[in-house]
């Protein structure tokens, strides 16, 4: 079966779309800025289950996917739009309003404001799209395919904690608030995933990302996706991948590293970066994991002393 | 229960949503334009049949439906984004395929480019989001909210076509290709919806409509919407109101003007005019329908001697 990137891609020559394969859309707007703008549709029982979550951290993480796009291009998000199909079912509860409060939550500490959208009915599943716009200064979003041999690869932030949620969501385990045990806190980086957006801003405003992409699918995924663009290769250094806090203390280390590598759902930001910039990212606190090639379509990940090719195993809707 | 204009209206105040109410959020762009932007959601079984249409129609009609709410701005589309949620069984066809080569027509002859959107899975029904952007000149995008009192009422085209192929539909009826049979005639005009984009773009350059709607919900619904963003009130003409070709070879003269004035989808323009541009309006070919009031609230139906109260009848999802 062709895979949902294949389909896009057919589509993308098909028609000729050039602006299409990047996490957002980039526009021209003005002399001095352009546009971005993002949509992502998540479908019950496919991208969320309602037993799972809360209305609240629904609407928050239906933002924060587009949010996300939107910090992979170091762009700055202004406005949304968010489309949502209704059973019946929950239109007579106090889903929606909820739903909107979590989404606004998060919305408020952005400064992003709901502009439009559409609200359908559905005969079973709720399905959200959600859109959004921003700007980045003319020319100044970062694209995927910007990655240059030599370049070396970060990444922000601890990796495979939304897989770990996952799994214990998976495992029957429910969120019971924010607490010590570690295991509501994975479950939280599922359910109420962080956006980078000010990371995304940090690296754009002082130029230090050659190219960028959120992880969304996972690591392994993405970065694929990230070569493709740039036609490069790279070499990942499995064992400098930072695995999210608490993983370790639940899952074995094997499985830690896994979901690390091959966890969607984080949300952290993976780039590339000139070598003479390595010091100065390194020194923001953000992890070297790897090594950009000019082997266009070779994709490496070495660890100790093993060599093995780098398979992307993360999240696809048609396999 | 609420509907969800009810609802849209719940979150518009709870939040201080300025920009919501209109076809098209309008948006500041650049010193001489605004961008417009608008989402719309079509939903297998609740908005469309996947066994009344084609792959292709139906990719036309969903950015049909968007390209409308930008012309009932006045504005001119410029880009696109689709986010789909498809089934399995679907996937492994040329659906989706087809899909595109309907939207992407249409696009085409409206110079739209498509730039992003989304694809994802869903367990059982299609759903569809789209999402068109486009520009109007600095302050110059026609909104509901500038009918005043004097003001009449006109529309574009003939009404109730899209309900009269509705209709045939439900009866049982397919569409078997153009040719001198009505009822392909009106079955087209529910499954091939056209924008009124160039009808829309003349009013606003010659400053010709006070206020404006497209006519998705039906004549009944779409004027009070009108209505209560201009906080005006109206007297709706009944015997002026323009019923589509054929509507009255296939059904009795009532039935025709019940979906005139009741009926959704037909996707012309509904606008106020100012009472000097009346004769320069009619000369374009439309159709004075009724006068803009000022008894904000009282909506009223003339048909011969008689008077009655117009009601909302069109189509709502949630009633």
């Amino acid at each position: 079966m062709r895979s949902e990137f294949e389909f896009i891609n057919h589509i993308k020559d098909k028609y000729s779309l050039k602006v299409i394969g990047d996490d957002c859309a980039v526009l021209p707007r003005d002399g001095d800025f352009d546009m971005v703008v993002t949509a992502d549709m998540l479908v019950e029982d496919i991208d969320f289950r309602l037993d799972w979550t809360t209305p609240e951290f629904l609407g928050h993480k239906a933002l924060a996917v587009s949010l996300s796009d939107v910090a992979a291009m170091g762009a700055k998000p202004l406005w949304a739009m968010l489309s949502i199909a209704v059973p019946e079912s929950l239109w007579n509860t106090d889903f929606l309003d909820r739903f909107y409060g979590g989404w606004h939550a998060l919305a408020n500490e952005h400064r992003v404001k709901l502009v439009g959208g559409d609200i359908s009915r559905t005969p079973d599943k709720l399905v959200i799209d959600s859109i959004v716009g921003g700007e980045a200064g003319k020319g100044k979003a970062i694209l995927r395919r910007g990655a240059e041999p030599g370049d070396l690869i970060f990444v922000s932030g601890g990796l495979g904690g939304a897989a770990g949620g996952l799994r214990l969501l998976e495992d029957g385990q429910n969120f019971r608030g924010l607490g010590d045990d570690p295991k509501d806190n994975l479950i939280l980086r599922q359910l109420q995933s962080i956006p980078q957006v000010s990371i995304g801003n940090l690296l754009q405003s002082h130029g230090l990302a050659t190219s960028m992409i959120d992880l969304s699918d996972g690591l392994s995924s993405d970065l694929v996706h990230l070569m493709e663009a740039s036609e490069t290769g790279c070499i990942l250094d499995l064992d400098d991948v930072p695995v999210a806090d608490h993983l370790c203390d639940i899952f074995t280390a094997d499985d830690a590293r896994q979901m690390a590598l091959n966890g969607g759902e984080d949300f952290e930001l993976l780039f590339t970066v000139k070598p003479e910039d390595e010091e100065r990212v390194s020194k923001l606190g953000f992890t070297r994991i790897g090594l950009i090639t000019s082997a266009a379509g070779s994709y490496v990940v070495v660890s100790g002393k093993t060599t093995s090719p780098l398979t992307p195993a993360g999240y696809q809707h048609f396999v």
